[in-house]
């Protein structure tokens, strides 16, 4: 958890930007799972974690224009039989180093002004905040008068202080661990849930949880396939993107894939050298000041140029990158932003993912990047290039014409075992260049063939 | 999964209730974690799962007064690419037993009528069942209209048929695997949620989840603890209420209390068989005809004979039950239906719990008790005494008056070595009488200590 001095640290800055606007913060409130008392663990808005570290249920600080309040309902009668005594408000000013008061005297705290905030997460603290806003707030949505709010959260999380990096690595070390064990709970014959479980159970263990669903896949050529219940099959690989969620709330988000035998077959072997290339050119590009569609660019040329030289696409790598040919088998952006959000901030929808003045492209896969900003250190970011024979775009018509001729399909029909691969890792930008935080989860062919199967 | 011949059963008997009266069954949609795209594992609606089978998002089946129509959002552009072709109309149609429609259709076969619908889980999907329907519908409110629609579903799942009957023994299996895992992982110096992961994992290796937020604690005297943080010590108990959810979505719940050094302290073993003792007499009272009152009744007066017997209450054990002083030890109900929810059919309050003109007592500890029907075949119910030291009700003034000198607090504290401890089986009523359908979890002190820190 972060210290109250971090905390204390992050509201003097939040402050200084905000000046004398008031703004509000909710933590949200847990969501029901089939019936109002039976609720999905409960995890407070990312905005409400960086500032005051602790989720706090149904909570809302408020910045009146120079000091932060924390304000907290009622805990309800049978709350210490049945949940456990909660903290005082004494303990929590302590912790939070913010002043506590109850929540009946929230109103009158924002009458008369005009308050900005950011939706919660969930729809019944969005309509909450409605009513004790008078405006109309939805998941999602940022109001005009809003933006300044949001503006000032992003370029503070942007760049990650301390704090936040430790947390990025414990996240990253209990990541290695699931992998680890992902790899060596790998056996033909098992369903890939088997899998699914030894890995989320080294993140239970550390009493964290996933920060994102599981992929745990031997159809990688689904992007973000949920299912895991099909059985492993000795020629099959295994594409695993699997993250920890700290106890405060922060994000790792790491992808392998292997091959369930524990032996690459040749064509196997083949392209996931080019994609581990790809990965290295891309990380080796993350440096301050470098624009991140260039390190997206940069994986789609490698991925070209190996493609060429195995003969499955035909042409100059840069204008089957540029053309979009490559993103036929690379139909995804080779990264985005991470922190206390797994794609961080994206409840602002992109205005953290990409810099003022930049848009998204319309073109299929640099649609799909969901960042393009000049890179900083501080910034945390994922770099996950892959390649994937999907037939969701293999056999839809229109993406064929694109490619034409310079698509051998039947040189592409050789590499049928692949299915899906995608090589992903956390990387921070530094002052100098980048630290890899989850340097240390098996990659090379040679590593991974010694993981598997191990268990 | 229920088969389509079970469904087609199940909704032919709805619609017999129902007559010429349409209905709306919402599936209801997934819920936003951190933010939109990041989500909870999605978990259909109970009463949809019942008569549909699968949890398809955003899906809502139609009753028209003759036959049921399942009505499906289209698929979003790259859904197949991200997460997988969903499968066709005819596939869906050939699954459930119903026809399928694309949710454009559904405006108008409402059109015009007084259409009862019960609310979803999540308040998006109440949202727009309101703008559907022309009416206000929340979660957890059933209005007047909705009353027939409601009293039929309860009709139908307060006694399960052999495809309930059949998950709940999956259920039951899985759950009994998971707290053998948990026993064996149990040693002093890890912490709760070392024990919890072991146990849970075990569901996940089945493609299972949890049925509700699992309970490992050492402080089993705060009923419904989440935290999992603490260290276990030699002398601790450990509670355990963990349960398994099918795919299919059906539940199981255990309790279970071990020493973690696998020995009983003698003050343990003495309240240990005592709760144990209770919850046999409660077991062998389940028989069709049965009021559950009564079944919690028994098991109060249980405890109120043996709490007499070491001294630590003083009285006439009835009394001290039907005046709530045994409460203050057992401040919980015996038990509640179990089914597709955990408490099934919370989410229609206590309309399935309670029998037509009986209500909810307001004495302390009788007030928590969630079921008071007469027992019928083909019901499942939990049975699940406890005792407690807890300081939320013994440092409470008001409960302490009650007690007045029936309570020998200073013998009670001799037993401070146990703060709480529950057992708790499912139980199906059989036509004679009740199968434990988990009655292979060690549960005995001798079973319980042969099974802690084998792993």
């Amino acid at each position: 958890m972060p210290s109250q001095a971090h905390l204390d640290d992050r509201r003097a800055k939040l402050a200084r930007l905000l000046g004398a606007r008031p703004a509000l913060i909710a933590a949200g409130v847990p969501r029901p799972r089939n019936y109002a008392a039976n609720q999905y663990p409960f995890r407070a808005s990312s905005h409400f974690l960086y500032l005051f570290g602790m989720p706090l249920r149904g909570a809302m600080g408020v910045y009146d224009g120079s000091a932060f309040t924390l304000y907290l309902p009622d805990p309800h009668p049978g709350q210490a039989l049945w949940e456990g005594a909660p903290p005082t408000p004494q303990q929590l000013a302590a912790a939070t180093g913010c002043e506590v008061r109850p929540f009946a005297r929230l109103a009158a705290s924002l009458r008369g002004r005009a308050v900005a905030t950011l939706p919660a997460p969930d729809l019944e603290t969005c309509l909450e905040q409605s009513r004790m806003l008078g405006r109309e707030i939805r998941p999602g949505n940022v109001d005009v008068l809003d933006v300044p709010l949001a503006e000032a959260l992003i370029s503070l999380r942007l760049q990650h202080d301390a704090a936040a990096v430790a947390e990025l690595r414990l996240a990253a070390e209990a990541t290695e661990a699931a992998h680890r064990a992902g790899m060596a709970a790998t056996r033909a014959g098992r369903r890939a849930w088997t899998v699914r479980a030894a890995m989320e159970a080294e993140l239970a263990e550390r009493g964290m949880t996933t920060a994102y669903p599981s992929i745990v896949t031997p159809h990688g050529e689904i992007l973000h396939s949920e299912r895991s219940d099909q059985e492993l099959a000795d020629g099959d690989l295994l594409l695993a993107d699997v993250g920890a969620e700290t106890r405060a709330g922060w994000a790792g988000d790491v992808t392998r894939t292997w091959p369930v035998s524990g032996r690459f077959s040749p064509t196997q072997r083949d392209l996931y050298a080019l994609v581990l290339e790809a990965q290295r050119q891309a990380i080796a590009a993350v440096t301050p000041g470098t624009r991140y569609r260039n390190v997206h660019r940069l994986a789609a040329q490698a991925l070209a140029a190996g493609l060429v030289s195995l003969g499955i696409l035909r042409g100059d790598p840069i204008a089957l990158a540029e053309d979009g040919v490559v993103a036929l088998l690379f139909p995804h952006g080779v990264g985005h932003l991470l922190g206390l959000d797994v794609h961080d901030m994206e409840d602002l929808g992109d205005r953290a993912g990409y810099a003022p003045g930049r848009q998204r492209a319309t073109q299929f896969g640099l649609s799909a990047l969901r960042l393009d900003r000049d890179l900083l250190p501080g910034m945390a970011v994922t770099i996950e290039p892959g390649l994937y024979l999907s037939p969701a775009i293999l056999d839809d018509p229109g993406l064929a014409r694109l490619a034409g001729d310079r698509l051998n399909r039947s040189r592409l029909a050789q590499f049928h075992d692949v299915r899906g691969i995608r090589i992903e890792d956390d990387v921070l930008v530094t002052e100098t260049g980048r630290e890899v935080l989850t340097a240390g989860i098996p990659k090379s062919v040679d590593e991974i063939e010694t993981a598997v199967g191990l268990g």
